[in-house]
């Protein structure tokens, strides 16, 4: 049973969603902040069935985003330009909806169900607080609408507005997923001159080409160098900005080695486990100049840069036929994981209706 | 003795060199990269005395500043707006001459005396590659010209470039030594509205607010809370930036914490032990959207930056009479090291002359 919507709340009937790693990683964690019986899903697009009390934003029929992070349009952070981290409703992994403490999922015995992200798209029917939903134009495929929800967001946005790439720039990536991908989507957008991909797979360099890759390293034959050896030479120095896409303390340290001194940015992209730590030589971080931080959702506003993205796509300027590599039915969900877990496509579309 | 410039250098006669606290770090440390015997000394002003083949930037009576960093105009980094660390003359603490491998000084019997920093100003005549001099104009004190040499330039320009404080803004400063007095300078000069100085010395909030420190906090006395909790809470979610300036990696870790997520910047200034290591959890780094970065001599270059500087000096904009609290004759250099060391004075002047 999917509950009607609470006030400031939205009813959203799932058209379609994908699956995303983080999914998986939290499909896989048996400690908190994992917690079960529990829907996951945060990559989708829907339509509005119904809205609760005090909701104007939004009306039935329209089609909308759900976010997992909030766009309250109230706080310091939601009122200023530099953070989308909305510090009314914050990011977190909480098992209840944002603003009331309470699910609105409850299994045929009438348990409760928890919420993954805000969001819970694996559902028919999902109810997610107004400061989490985006209203789309309509015209837009639902198959590419539902990318924006995390993926496309977060690594075009790392690359266009957490790092704000400069035009002639070099670019490495570490880790070629979908959110690698992404990046290198954004990377080329911004006019970057060369987009260095690192990964262990070399069958990721063929698929890289079309998201924009222009050099591959294959992080597993450095030989006696280091990674972060290769890309300096290969530099001559150094790449301009460095994104970590895949999630591991020991990549990002290369991440930073690998970025020029004097000017290079490091932006981490990837989750790590909870409880990791990341460390650097102070020397380093004094002698460098070089800048380190972190891009949750691409440093994406949900309801003011998202449309803007989304606009980016209509208007044809940024491609993303070719991040959806399988569709699969809803019944079909766990076709979807294994595909992924196997690393055989790069977004799996689930369709609620077909 | 001092040998006459080779091709590229200049002999300079130094009129005054401040004492700052790394060339105590330096006399103090018994391994490398400290060296012995060798002159310290690395904030001074001083006359062209002669000049070296291929020198044609500045003449015999020309006053000018050493400076620890190179500005080659020619490599990279000297010609990028972005940078400051040459990469044709890097920075390092070496011996000898930054072109050469070889030592101007020599000592009764002949033998080599080593060099520090590039610039070995305790001594009345230093030989300097043309890359580490500075032209000034010779109207400006010279007992306010050598502070340019390190202190000021590294702390304003660590609160103006480096950091680029905005008008308005909220900026804690770990440390009251005379580098966090010159971010305090730095930071009001950009216009930030509340500058909150750490120290655990409570007599340096009245003297910290003659350099524009609006508050203080003694790390002391924050009872049961850590300094972070106590500057959150003063700012009602964290600093928008934060500047470490003693060199504790313990301390850059508050700082991080102290600072403003979704846009808050801690920029190290302080010179940790070598081999030191910075902490940090992964997930702070990629949920919180800080900004890490360290800057060497406040990321300003010397050939073009530190002019513009000296020029706000003359201007009036930005005042230095309260940094100089003492100042000595040559012979009474130790008295100096006793006054800093004593945490007695903020600058000490040692004149060659008087």
């Amino acid at each position: 049973m999917v509950a009607p919507p609470s006030p400031y709340e939205v009813r959203i009937r799932i058209i379609c969603t994908s699956l995303c790693h983080s999914d998986i990683i939290f499909w896989k964690l048996k400690v908190p902040p994992a917690c079960f019986p529990r829907i996951l899903g945060h990559e989708a697009v829907g339509v509005v069935e119904s809205v609760g009390e005090n909701v104007d934003e939004v009306a039935e029929g329209d089609v909308v985003i759900p976010t997992f992070l909030s766009d309250c349009g109230e706080c310091a952070d939601c009122r200023s330009e530099k953070s989308n981290l909305c510090s009314k409703f914050p990011f977190r992994v909480h098992p209840w909806m944002p603003r009331y403490d309470a699910s609105r999922f409850t299994d045929l015995k009438g348990e409760a169900l928890y919420h993954f992200l805000f969001v819970s798209s694996f559902s028919e029917y999902t109810v997610v607080d107004i400061t989490h939903v985006v209203k789309i134009d309509p015209a837009i495929p639902p198959n590419r609408a539902c990318l924006f929800g995390c993926c496309v967001s977060t690594g075009v946005g790392a690359a266009c507005k957490t790092a704000n790439v400069e035009a002639g720039s070099t670019v490495a990536i570490f880790g070629l997923g979908s959110i690698g991908l992404a990046v290198a989507k954004g990377a080329r957008l911004c006019g970057a001159k060369r987009i260095i991909g690192v990964d262990i797979n070399p069958e990721k360099f063929e698929i890289g080409k079309n998201f924009g890759v222009t050099e591959f390293i294959n992080s597993k034959d450095c030989g006696n160098k280091s990674l972060s050896q290769v890309i300096i030479e290969m530099t001559e120095g150094g790449a301009d900005y460095c994104f970590e896409c895949v999630g591991l303390g020991s990549l990002v340290q290369e991440a930073y080695a690998s970025c020029r001194k004097g000017w290079g940015k490091t932006i981490v992209v990837g989750v790590d486990k909870p409880g990791a730590q990341l460390n650097f030589s102070s020397f380093d971080v004094l002698h460098s100049g070089k800048v380190l931080t972190g891009s949750l959702f691409g440093g994406v506003k949900a309801k003011s840069d998202l449309p803007v993205l989304i606009k980016r796509y209509m208007d044809k300027e940024l491609q993303l036929d070719e991040f959806v590599t399988h569709e699969v039915k809803f019944e079909d969900i766990n076709k979807a994981f294994e595909l992924l877990i196997e690393g055989k496509c790069i977004r799996c579309v689930i369709w609620m209706d077909k």
